[in-house]
């Protein structure tokens, strides 16, 4: 059974102000929503870096005046992540059922499916170029909450989203702690580490010094950064795999073939090398993106995913979500190096701390951090006992053991991973 | 007290045949020596990937006309490794102690420190870039093989090195089994797994995506890969750090200044955003580093790296170093993710097997890659005790817990870290 999607479009939001203090005239937000409000049951996602609002994969027959992708502001027909990036998660029947909620999802300010951003038209008719304001994941959050005024939503049944999706969610938790009832943050951390920080440092270095970047104007001059964009997304993809799953899925295999990307000139001495596995993947995965990538969108969302700090105007991350009065599901992966399970307990101990019913669900994988899109076996039944049921939901497991004597809410007794 | 240099200076070994069948009229190699020969004591140290021939300070006094420092070969002053990288192990009185040991090191081929390379000169007078021979570590041995023979030395009382220069260090036990009495392969591999050789094709990529590179041919147009070999440097560093020691090291601080380097165009958005303490060490850091390393040598040495396989042209790890009579030490570190504890275990494992005496020494670290080049009083005394007395050392400490009754050397009994 496909999705129906129930609504889609770019709505004109007005003027919109920055978290920089910058204002635009006219935010334009694209977004895609699935199944019926009942006035409850709204599920806001939160797509990652390179998301779009394309979470679901619809229906042929019910859109056909809609393409099944939507396309990046002056780029190739997208693909990849953008393409129904959590298609085995959400839909009819699905963890992330839309028979019964009403999910929403928007493509965030500073990206390129249509929302408003370095790729879209300025003021003068031509690409704001790095002229658009700067963006953050709070300007997310405030886009979204203005998106959803216009859609007739109130209060959010909840809000979930991976990676630096997740941290948009918990920025909801933060930011409108009355307006949801339920925060999934899958994958993700109250803020990056250093050496996360480093590696985006070197991705945005890549972009801005290959020089058809044109510090940021090379919209229409018919030469764009994509040998910088590339290496970037394959530094980002080297974050997003494990050692272990690298090792199991490449090893050390010749791929077969000789290098056969144009993109890159050829290493006349490297010919005696073979052209291995691992090396034929990044070199694919990363054309596939550059053709649906915006080279100034991968800046400033790296940028918006390296500035967020949950503890930002607080004393503490526990202090920054003291005022939500909802249940949190924190949910982390052991392969991940990304956005690491320790990261994930230390912003579940911020709930704790606050007395947020909270559950940190910890799932066995190698599949590193791209787990939370790939493991739809291991992710929709926490995801859909937790949005039914909250902690107590019956597949949610926390990293806590509860004393039945002594447990606020009813999450299901296992052994710590910690308090050992 | 400061090293002695013996002797220094670059030798004419004549023709070389490369392992790829091409071959060079004068293969020229670079090399320091410290202490004197007795006929029993040479010590060959293997520098790692963008090493030099300098592994140890020497006295100003005694080299009045030899700098401390080589110079890459058509580039500016070295520093950084190439600056006597392993001055605080090797020296009088130091672990590889040089009133001991005849202590030799050579630039390896395919480098850029004065031996024979891309950037030297062809036998058309011009640099040969990218038409010198592809190299492997096999050539390195074969080299190195032939400049003792230049300066008498038969058979070695050890070889040491660290990094791909560990990889080296295996190469003599696989290649030349006879030559050697004692092995000591530190924070190293058998092999390179897929993450890491995903993450030295992508610095390739960015060497080769750098217009300045000029397919190979830059030298003396003025143009340098300069953009390209910094940012496959900073992918490097961020190879040689660990999580921890970055988290330490850095956190999230701003760096306290704006983004100073002229070597990366801003990014006007970016301004908004704090320039890091983690940004400003990678910059700082590729800025020496592409002062004194050559871009194509960068591309041949990691090729080299990626190439090495211990096994190749053998069954087995195991077969591969089944004759070599002498013993080995392998030594890793914990927060090594670059050559990982579990790689240096199998590496022991093989020696064991093919009933060579090893010990597997385990050095708790937070450092990363770099620790064997900044922990000396944890590296120096089981090399210093290895160099003596072999696996018997008393500081030599081994993975495997050997039964009083039933060992066959004497390494010292510990808890296995393996065997639980």
């Amino acid at each position: 059974m496909s999705t129906e999607l129930s609504d889609s479009g770019v709505v004109d939001l007005g003027e919109f102000e920055f978290e920089c203090g910058r204002s635009i005239d006219n935010l334009q937000i694209a977004y895609e929503s699935y199944g019926e409000f009942d006035g409850e049951n709204c599920v806001l996602a939160c797509h990652a870096l390179t998301g779009s609002q394309h979470v679901a994969r619809v229906a042929r027959s019910e859109s056909a005046e809609q393409s099944d992708e939507p396309r990046a502001t002056g780029a190739a027909p997208t693909a990849g992540q953008a393409r129904a990036w959590w298609d085995n998660v959400v839909g009819p029947g699905k963890a992330i059922d839309t028979n019964e909620y009403y999910v929403v999802c928007a493509n965030v300010p500073g990206s390129c499916y249509g929302s408003s951003g370095p790729a879209s038209d300025g003021p003068d008719g031509e690409p704001w170029g790095t002229d658009f304001p700067p963006v953050t994941v709070a300007d997310w959050t405030e886009a979204q909450r203005r998106l959803l005024d216009h859609l007739g939503v109130g209060r959010l049944h909840a809000v979930v989203g991976g990676s630096v999706g997740g941290q948009n969610a918990l920025d909801w938790a933060k930011r409108r702690p009355d307006d949801v009832r339920r925060v999934a943050a899958v994958a993700t951390a109250a803020r990056l580490d250093a050496q996360c920080l480093g590696l985006n440092a070197v991705a945005r270095r890549a972009i801005r010094g290959d020089p058809n970047w044109q510090r940021g104007d090379y919209y229409g001059t018919g030469e764009e950064p994509t040998q910088g964009l590339a290496l970037a997304r394959q530094i980002g993809h080297l974050m997003y795999l494990s050692k272990d799953s690298m090792g199991d899925k490449f090893g050390r295999r010749a791929a077969g073939r000789d290098a056969g990307s144009d993109a890159f000139p050829a290493d006349p001495a490297g010919a005696f090398f073979p052209y291995r596995d691992v090396e034929s993947y990044l070199d694919y995965q990363s054309e596939k993106f550059t053709d649906r990538f915006d080279a100034n969108s991968y800046l400033y969302l790296t940028r918006a995913m390296d500035d967020y700090d949950l503890s930002e105007g607080y004393e503490s991350d526990a202090a920054a979500v003291s005022a939500f009065t909802g249940e949190a599901l924190v949910m982390s992966f052991t392969g991940d190096w990304h956005f690491t399970v320790e990261q994930s307990e230390a912003l579940a101990e911020a709930f704790r701390e606050s007395d947020v019913p909270v559950a940190h669900h910890v799932v066995e994988s190698d599949h590193g951090h791209d787990a939370f899109l790939v493991e739809p076996e291991h992710v929709g039944p926490p995801l859909r006992d937790f949005l039914a049921d909250g902690v107590a939901g019956k597949s949610v497991t926390d990293t806590v053991e509860h004393e039945e004597d002594d447990r606020q809410y009813h999450a299901p007794v296992h052994s710590s991973l910690f308090s050992g």
